[in-house]
């Protein structure tokens, strides 16, 4: 398991959920952009944008190496040398506010010292949390899970309930769903092999999982209202994004390629000074629900 | 000069400030949250939102005091002790594409040791830069400034030049203005009374640069293309201001209240990937003229 291999792995992957999301979609159809690194590697990012369902959505692949800059090698806790890196990001914004808001990421990082791991996640952000859907992603991602181990699906849904968190809104950013980081040989009893096979099928997860949601969804009939609090919803996964993903702040601050970056921005979003919502209401009900801890099973 | 009277002086100005945007805006009418911070002080914040020129716009006053977290003292360069803090904050989003965003700050600090500054700032962000009203603005400050020092335009330019920047974009929030930090008689030879003066100063001239601008730009004619870019650049607003704005970045991780550090966002924003501006257009002009350094007089 080279770390070329395990690049062509998630190459496959994206271009596996580009079509699915396409023919999902029925419309819309990705652009590709592929961009180069001066420093070493480059990337492929494609977006749809004004599909029939999708609004916007990237899904990105990149796989990049070199040096490691000294500042970066220590906010990462690893010693000096080159590094490796690949992964494929999603993100999906859906016009219909029925249709939930999704991300996935699949990720390998390895060393020039031989130290490595994978990271990923995916999570759901309904605009309106139905206990149906929220029930139905969860159940498939811990089938996922239950697949490779017994522990992960507690260890890693919990774990996207600390991680998926707006501290300062004191609200999770949607349902949740699993988030891993540094798993390798020695944080899990498993090997390169074993965790990699976790990894891609996680990845080769999202597309059933969410062109379910698309087509359940996409037709329901919605009010101005509605679309009014999925733009006020998709603020707050903005304030997310900027102020605490990883991910976004890392390649902010180490002038990776910002249109790749920012991808998972939606094409519109709304602030409204102190919004109150209707006690009973369809978007009380929301609020009340993104919270850590919950048993959505 | 006591912490009080300069707290008062910022409340007498939130006041004034309000009356001349609701004159000039003819329908709009802010409304007002008090509040209390459990550890000490307080605020008032105003929002308009849905005005005849304005689409949302702030003016917020506070005075808080209380220990000052350790934390905090270590990022802020100053011996634990208690603080005391007050300010006025401005941010406006008008309607028109052709009247420009603006922000305007006024505040003042002091720790119970007796150290104290004072600190501020106004700065123009115009969606389609219009070299009459850039030059008008930036003769206005200037002249504000030259009233109290030769320096402190060009010092404070330059300044704001640097402040407001979005290094991810490469671009400047807008055409810049002044912006001053850590003023007290120690770093500018000037008495505390004189120093008040100049920040007095640069919170009254607020409300005559930017009425005047409301005026001149809210009935001109615009397009859906117009639109689409003024909420595009909105965007680049949200940027700066959830990643770099050191206010707002403060004001979330020192958990202050959470709607009125992000009245500053506008009603709509947007993203859309990879824009590509027309040359020649006025929007490349715009995007030409986003630098550090020009001489705008």
């Amino acid at each position: 398991m080279t770390k070329e291999n395990i690049a062509t792995y998630f190459q496959e992957l994206q271009s596996d959920i580009i079509n699915d999301l396409e023919k999902a979609d029925g419309t819309g159809v990705f652009i590709t952009d592929n961009w180069e690194r001066a420093e070493g590697g480059g990337g492929k990012t494609c977006v749809l944008q004004n599909g029939r369902i999708i609004e916007k959505g990237g899904v990105n692949f990149s796989a990049v190496h070199g040096p490691l800059a000294p500042e970066v090698s220590k906010m990462m806790h690893v010693a000096p040398g080159d590094f490796f890196a690949t992964g494929v990001s999603i993100v999906i914004h859906p016009h219909n506010p029925f249709v939930p808001i999704i991300h996935m990421n699949v990720r390998y990082f390895e060393m020039s010292s031989g130290e490595y791991w994978f990271g990923g996640g995916i999570d759901l952000t309904p605009h309106y949390i139905q206990d149906d859907q929220a029930q139905s992603f969860h159940t498939h991602i811990k089938n996922v899970c239950d697949k490779h181990s017994p522990d992960f699906y507690t260890q890693f849904k919990e774990w996207a309930d600390r991680y998926f968190f707006i501290p300062h809104r004191n609200e999770t950013r949607g349902i949740g769903g699993i988030f891993f980081d540094r798993l390798n040989d020695s944080t899990v009893a498993k090997s390169k092999e074993e965790i990699h096979g976790f990894v891609m099928d996680v990845g080769h997860s999202f597309a059933p999982i969410y062109t379910q949601f698309m087509r359940d969804n996409y037709n329901k009939p919605f009010i101005e209202a509605h679309k009014r609090w999925q733009l006020l919803r998709r603020g707050r996964y903005v304030e997310f994004n900027l102020v605490y993903d990883k991910g976004t702040r890392f390649g902010l601050e180490t002038g990776g390629r910002i249109e790749s970056i920012l991808m998972s921005l939606p094409k519109l979003a709304s602030w409204e000074y102190d919004v109150q919502v209707e006690k009973g209401s369809a978007e009380a009900k929301t609020l009340s629900l993104l919270k850590k801890g919950i048993d959505w099973l």
